[in-house]
């Protein structure tokens, strides 16, 4: 099933006032982490699968790529992509990435910053963004942690006096979707094994380059919640080049 | 610090009554997985650290290993290694795995079973263990998974009736010592995450072949409680190569 959450006029607004859709890359948590495992831009042919506002799309350009796709289920992220991130070397185009399609050897970097945890099938979009990357072609990406998605609610576990004790995982094993609540509102997620996550990527001729689970950065810690995010990994990031 | 706790009796006695004790590498719920990932034995210098009754050294043999090197900090553990599963290619050596030294390039394959998580500093760990492989030697270890050791006690949360609600995670990112209660016993364990035990593989020269959270095997789950298994991650398997 392909949601298109971010096309539910409530959700965008919501999703509009984060940090992340405000300030852009530097609003977002795990920007600082994530930003050291991208590879050399210069020149080089970028798709970015999920890609919402363009923020990653601008910073490619910025960084010297020669063009780069944007590509997202929501036209409304779009046309905020479109106003607030555009650039004659940037092309956003408005469709599922599980419907995507190019010939092999299209890209040099493939670009996704949490949008694969609302994909069902990874294997198959391993696969088809294995053929799609060139020979040394890298895949970078941040995903939710299994550790995140596997209970379902995303929320912690509360004492009667709401302090937080812990965050709870349950059916580890157990893939598939979930109902998540992501700014009061119920969104259709998959949950993966770590296991799953990382043999699709081997098992499709690419060779692990960094793997990275972000702390929230020191300069946020004063931000309300964000010191709990010591307490739990809810991202993992991942770059990965093909062998 | 390391603690010598298989030395002690009381915990000794009650590990030696534990079905991997009884069975050997069969009783072992891991293990279906773990000998995938196992590399080639024939004509090879293997180490084994931590190897306990030595069950994977006499496995190593038995596949075509030229010498196996066991290694572990208990010599109770070690003596019934002797009796059980000794062998003329296998040398029993009883010293702390942080104390080993050996010329660059010794081992074609180092393994190690459920005992990283007793030592305290990782990274050193794969840097000499780095050193003493030959290039494109491999080491493939379990240890247990990040999700288990982070909150400490290792145990299920559950409801005033004894049911089990999930399992906590907390204070993942403070890496670190763990009082963890394991055969009711208090055993001293170390918690990292999942980005410090591939980072430090990265960094020292190696590239991930498999890294798989084994699930309960099918002709297990008659066992009370390993049903449960499905619904945390309570060990992580590595392959890695020297590159």
């Amino acid at each position: 099933m392909k949601e298109n959450k971010y096309n539910d006029q409530l959700f965008f607004d919501k999703y509009s006032k984060m940090a992340r859709s405000e300030k852009g890359l530097e609003g977002a948590g795990e920007w600082h982490e994530f930003k050291k495992i991208l590879p050399d831009f210069k020149e080089k042919q970028v798709l970015d699968l999920g890609c919402g506002y363009g923020w990653h799309c601008l910073y490619a350009v910025r960084q010297g790529a020669a063009h780069v796709l944007g590509t997202d289920i929501s036209d409304k992220m779009l046309n905020v992509a479109k106003t607030k991130n555009a650039d004659e070397k940037i092309e956003y185009r408005c469709i599922a990435m599980e419907d995507l399609d190019f010939p092999d050897a299209s890209f040099d970097i493939v670009l996704s910053s949490l949008a694969f945890h609302y994909v069902e099938d990874f294997n198959t979009l391993m696969k088809r963004i294995s053929s799609w990357l060139k020979k040394g072609g890298y895949l970078v990406f941040s995903v939710e942690h299994p550790v995140f998605t596997a209970y379902g609610s995303q929320d912690w576990y509360y004492d009667k006096e709401g302090n937080i004790l812990h965050f709870p995982v349950d059916n580890y094993y157990y893939e598939g979707q979930r109902k998540a609540i992501f700014l009061d509102e119920e969104v259709i997620k998959y949950h993966r094994t770590l296991t799953t996550y990382i043999n699709a990527l081997l098992e499709n001729g690419f060779t692990i380059k960094h793997l990275v689970e972000p702390e929230p950065p020191q300069e946020m810690m004063d931000i309300p919640s964000m010191k709990d995010e010591m307490r739990r990994p809810m991202m993992l990031l991942i770059s990965a080049q093909k062998s």
